[in-house]
């Protein structure tokens, strides 16, 4: 009997080093940068929030001069603020290298689109159910001045989330740019997109959340 | 030591439980469709073909109506064949209820863009990072008729991959929609974007790759 329970102790503590490993996976990929639970689909403000401040990369679009003004994706990272302490102002680090960053500066109309699905919170249901959350931020992708103040926040907000970007080759002389919104597209339930203003989507505060950041 | 010895054995057994543990949450997650190792970046279209067969969603680009003609980015699921014959033309499953396919039918402009990061094998390589893949597909975006053996084909395609969506609401009128790619923009390694033809793109034969699909 006593062995007994020790090899039934002994499954117990390594199972629970099996939930540490599965907890420690799910950070090493980099999929949830807090893990806030997520907000009552019906407040639109807080949902859109919590799906910016928990991705880490989302496709940025623009109309690409090369294609025949053709709407271009791109695969990009992105931060809208330190971890805690975010705007829902996404802000990009990019070089003209790369097409997204040399089309803005011809055209600046823009739009970026992010998805609940690579956080890991939605489960067994398809990328497309529309309780699986989407987002499209739509307006303006501004170039930000290297010099100002605004440069400095974003530039933190960038290297808090990824932090590799600090060593990207100077040659390359990426730079900030954020998208200035017009319109917000959210889907995170059935019965089509949730109204939410641009307005209600910035004055909403991360410390509504019930959670310490 | 005999109770040491079954301890060990005990302990030995449910570390294998767990390593059967992760690899069953990696297949829950929906990340990979089929787990295969990914081609040499060297060889292009080899590893755009695996990027889109591996993926399951990803984000398709239209021009928008509504918001004047800005790049408008909405998240998707999609599927290139029945896995192990995929054919690399992306279909979806759209209803015009969604700005993306009433879009479509205004102007077919459009692209589609995934991303290897989802997959899970850029480990804790930044998404942003040119050696984690992105793809980029250009085109036009058509609506597939109905009664075709074309849309045959794409429904089985998109059910295999998606088997919910064979009970989404007929109300909705979900319709097959396909990508006739014109241009394809790949980026998986340093170096810029990689030299690959629509023709180098589509010819690819997934039974190229040295595993049995």
């Amino acid at each position: 009997m006593k062995m007994k329970s020790l090899i039934f102790k002994a499954t117990l503590l390594i199972s629970y080093l099996m939930l540490m490993v599965l907890q420690l996976q799910s950070s090493v990929d980099g999929r949830a940068v807090l893990s806030l639970s997520k907000p009552d689909p019906n407040d639109a403000a807080a949902y859109a929030r919590w799906l910016v401040s928990q991705n880490s990369w989302g496709v940025l679009n623009t109309l690409s001069a090369d294609l025949g003004g053709a709407p271009f994706g791109n695969v990009v990272s992105f931060s809208d603020g330190i971890p805690g302490k975010s705007a829902g102002i996404p802000y990009f680090y990019l070089t003209t290298l790369d097409p997204t960053a040399a089309n803005a500066l011809k055209d600046q109309r823009s739009s970026f689109t992010i998805s609940e699905y690579p956080i890991g919170t939605c489960g067994e249901t398809d990328p497309e159910n529309p309780t699986c959350a989407k987002i499209t931020l739509t307006g303006k992708l501004k170039l930000v001045d290297a010099d100002s103040e605004e440069a400095g926040f974003a530039r933190s907000a960038l290297f808090a989330k990824h932090p590799e970007m600090k060593g990207w080759p100077e040659s390359h002389h990426f730079q900030v740019f954020k998208l200035e919104i017009k319109d917000i597209f959210l889907i995170n339930w059935f019965g089509g997109p949730k109204p939410l203003t641009v307005k209600q989507y910035l004055h909403w505060k991360m410390n509504k959340l019930a959670f310490s950041l």
